[in-house]
């Protein structure tokens, strides 16, 4: 607790300097405005670490807070957060997804044996009886579970999921990472011809990416077998691929000859193997690229190899087709951490403001990061995980065609008794609130949906704007009024303020004899008491109307 | 196991006789529609029992099935589910709510002590190091904390919450009691004019109630202080109020003399004093019974019933401005299970098809579960509880002053530090889906939103579908294609169908050769071959949103 106080007011302090450089230097909002949230969001956390008041009741004390790394979303923040879902969920019903929703627990055994070391990170439930289950780690693998289930009905699914995963792990809410977090993913479940899903995919993630007006990004893009294809023709041992891949994979955040380092000295390459890697790791182009390995002959000589470039000649093709080629780049340095790729994978990265990958521990501490880093490894890691991909990463996914058949059960053979392979991508949606909720402040987002208040002057007229509102709401209007008898004029105007509330229906004893009532634009700057337009009570719906649609 | 099994089997046998019957008796497909959903029901609960098939892979055996108590929801399912959701969001964000969403566990401490005997179906995280958890058991709790929490910004609140709670009850799916599912809750939290929001929140439940299309309703509606009022002029001592209200309680599925019973020889109440309230209990009505109650000088005289009668008068009023009152019977029955109410109460029930309310252990055999009852008591039931809510009840709630203050602390006054009233509602949407899911086939619901196929005849044709795709998702139209080089031209059209995708877009060599495609309505009966009508490529897009339109 402590330590990360300390931590955390090393970074606060280190943060504010930052920012304070960067409105020096007079940098763009949207290079300072992110790196203040991440300041605020420090001081969120210290502030979090010092509060939890404790209350005492006449039964019992207690300490009244959310249970670590959670948090309550109040309508601020839902409001951001469902923009964000159903701009996503947009795109991907545009595709064809439809949706599944699976438990928010499983049986134990389920999720044993998936996620390598960070099983660790399990929330297991109390045993009281009955069988043993655990809070879901990820989507995918009771993604995985459903279609072994059923997977004579879903053969072919285009499938989306926006739920909660738990990971019992250090919290650190400057990195977005929580013990209770969204995971969105989209995945394509089914036996196709090649590379057509997998284009599609990328497709849907770059729509998505683009609806989500986060900025510019970049799609890096590469091939296991290409990557394993490199291994072999630089001379890795067999049993040593995985371990040096997941080497390859620091080299956003860490000089090649750490790197390297990593290989030589802790995982005993030949050093010449490794500068041979080297080689080819540091290679990144387009389909440039691609001609300049299709015409080494080493490489295609081997299988893995030539097999991941024939995968990828065709996924060119198609991206063109779907015109996403150029936001791709194709990255010979992109391993990603899963164990179960088997095909394409990638990872998309926002290109403003991207300072190096934090994937542990320390907030700031570089080198702290490094040390544990190397320690915890990256095995494990899942499809995209909010609690390793630092800031600028922000979507993430490949192809993973044995998954479904380690539920499946093996015949005499010992192969699966049902293989759906599947590709998905996973959308680190709590970046990309981190990002939106940096574009505005908390006092400008509208949180309900009010579009009209009725308003009384001078007398109660409580019963008349009861009816007012009533025959709003008979005609889809989003109506308000104030639950008191006698309200004041400056609170009703007040309200629509706060809440945004763009215009007003105003009604006084001498205008309700009349048949009238008074239209105001809350937005415009009229005299508070006057202002408005005069109509018949009967012609206030259809002008509600007219003017709701020109807002 | 066994015991269910044979439960099951007996209910099964019951039910399809009474299937059999309804239908010889050529009854109303609203009639007969519902009781065969219950059989299907039936049948699957003891599929399910049977099932759970035993898995074995190369490494462990293990059972592959979701947990005890829970499901998944497949695309069907969920294409219902976000119907309704979607119809009941929008009633609330008429109405201005806004949206907050908590964790699903909580700290074990917030839990504690609010749900009476039923804390044993509570949840709870394995100790795994750290702060003791639990799984929320409702909204309700959660929503108290949040707001003892931060009171001070949320002084006034309409909120929304829809999510799943978590019960280790025993499940019956029949009855839609399952140990994961949904709530979905609408409170007002404030303090405000009397009984203002008490309206709106019954004018909400009749907006979604009627939007949701589930047939006729009415909502029983009474008040606990008139309740209280009646069981203090009856001379019922103090300490046995609530037990004998939970009795009366039970009128909606016991006859009086049951529940006389119950009040005489269970709970010791003087039998004069039970037969003054049996007088009292079966008064239902409108207005006119309100009028009734307040000529009655013994009961006004009581402080209790003189307030609520108040609270009453006021409350007609506004349903009469808000036009439901002829939704409403004020039912001097109705009692509520809940402990925390302090105003008024309410449940809505369907019309049709209004069996007994069943709320425990035994599907069918009426004496168990009146028995079953007896023992358990209704204390700690929540808001609207989708475990012991029969069919019949769709919606229930009331007004809790008290809740909120329960984690406020005390002062030295032993008040609480805080106060803020709260009235709320809670839609059984479990229900509600199992009343749409009957309405209509499995097959006919279409669970993705594709509109548009875009189909090639002869050639393969693959880069070129893919490009047509890409113009059609550019112009935000829902579009697919099969994902194979050279896909057969029955199988696409038999996707459109199995899909109820509407329109198709077919090209062949020539077509594209001449700048041509053709659009056909997928739902008309056209040779399959043929049909359809060709236009310029450069027409399509205008072509296929104005037909678009029209569907």
């Amino acid at each position: 607790m402590t330590d990360r106080k300390e931590e955390l007011n090393v970074a606060i302090e280190s943060q504010a300097a930052k920012v304070r450089q960067l409105k020096a230097e007079g940098a763009d909002k949207s290079i300072v405005d992110p790196e203040a949230v991440i300041l605020r969001t420090l001081h969120q956390e210290l502030a979090a670490l010092d509060g939890g008041k404790k209350t005492k009741t006449a039964k019992n004390s207690f300490t009244l807070k959310t249970a670590k790394g959670t948090k309550d979303y109040n309508d601020k923040d839902m409001a951001i957060r469902e923009k964000v879902f159903s701009t996503i969920t947009k795109v991907f019903k545009k595709h064809g997804a439809v949706t599944i929703d699976t438990p928010v627990f499983e049986l134990k055994d389920i999720l044993s044996g998936k996620y390598g070391e960070d099983s660790k990170l399990i929330y297991d439930l109390a045993d009281q009886g009955g069988e043993e289950c655990s809070l879901r780690y990820d989507l995918t693998v009771p993604f995985a579970r459903f279609l072994a289930m059923n997977g004579k009905e879903y053969q072919n699914l285009k499938r989306y999921h926006i739920a909660k995963v738990y990971r019992r792990d250090q919290p650190a809410m400057t990195k977005g990472r929580m013990r209770e977090f969204y995971q969105c993913d989209f995945d394509i479940a089914g036996t196709y011809d090649p590379m057509i899903p997998d284009a599609e995919i990328l497709r849907i993630l770059c729509e998505a990416l683009t609806n989500l007006d986060i900025g510019k990004f970049t799609v890096k893009l590469n091939h296991r077998k290409i990557l394993d294809g490199i291994f072999e023709v630089c001379g890795v041992p067999h049993d040593n691929i995985r371990p040096i891949s997941s080497a390859v994979d620091k080299l956003d955040k860490l000089p090649w000859e750490d790197v390297k380092k990593e290989m030589t000295v802790e995982k005993g390459l030949d050093e010449q193997v490794a500068d041979k890697i080297g080689e080819y790791v540091k290679l990144k182009g387009g389909r440039d690229l691609l001609d300049k390995l299709s015409q080494d002959k080493v490489l295609t000589a081997n299988k893995n190899a030539s097999e991941g470039l024939a995968d990828m000649a065709l996924l060119f093709d198609f991206m063109d087709a779907f015109d996403i080629t150029k936001l791709m780049s194709f990255d010979m340095s992109l391993a990603r951490g899963l164990d179960y790729y088997t095909g394409i994978i990638y990872e998309a990265v926002t290109e403003k403001s991207a300072p190096p990958k934090m994937t542990d521990g320390a907030v700031v501490d570089d080198s702290k990061n490094k040390k544990k880093k190397k320690a915890s490894g990256k095995d494990g890691e899942e499809e995209f995980d909010e609690s390793t991909v630092g800031v600028g990463s922000i979507a993430a996914g490949g192809r993973y065609d044995n998954l479904v058949g380690m539920f499946s059960g093996t015949n005499k053979k010992g192969e699966p008794n049902l293989k759906i392979p599947c590709v998905g991508v996973s959308i680190g949606v709590e970046r990309v609130f981190s990002i939106l909720m940096a574009k505005q402040q908390s006092a400008d987002i509208k949180s309900n949906e009010t579009q009209v208040y009725v308003i009384s002057v001078g007398d109660s007229l409580l019963k008349e704007r009861m009816e007012l509102a009533k025959e709003l709401w008979d005609n889809d209007i989003k109506a308000s009024f104030m639950f008191k008898t006698k309200p004041k004029l400056d609170k009703q105007f007040a309200v629509c303020e706060k809440e945004h509330i763009p215009l007003a229906v105003i009604i006084g004893r001498d205008e309700m004899d009349q048949g009238m009532v008074r239209i105001k634009d809350m937005r415009s700057k009229d005299a508070a008491q006057g202002g408005g337009v005069s109509i018949q009570r009967t012609e206030m719906v259809a002008t509600l109307r007219s003017k709701l649609a020109e807002l």
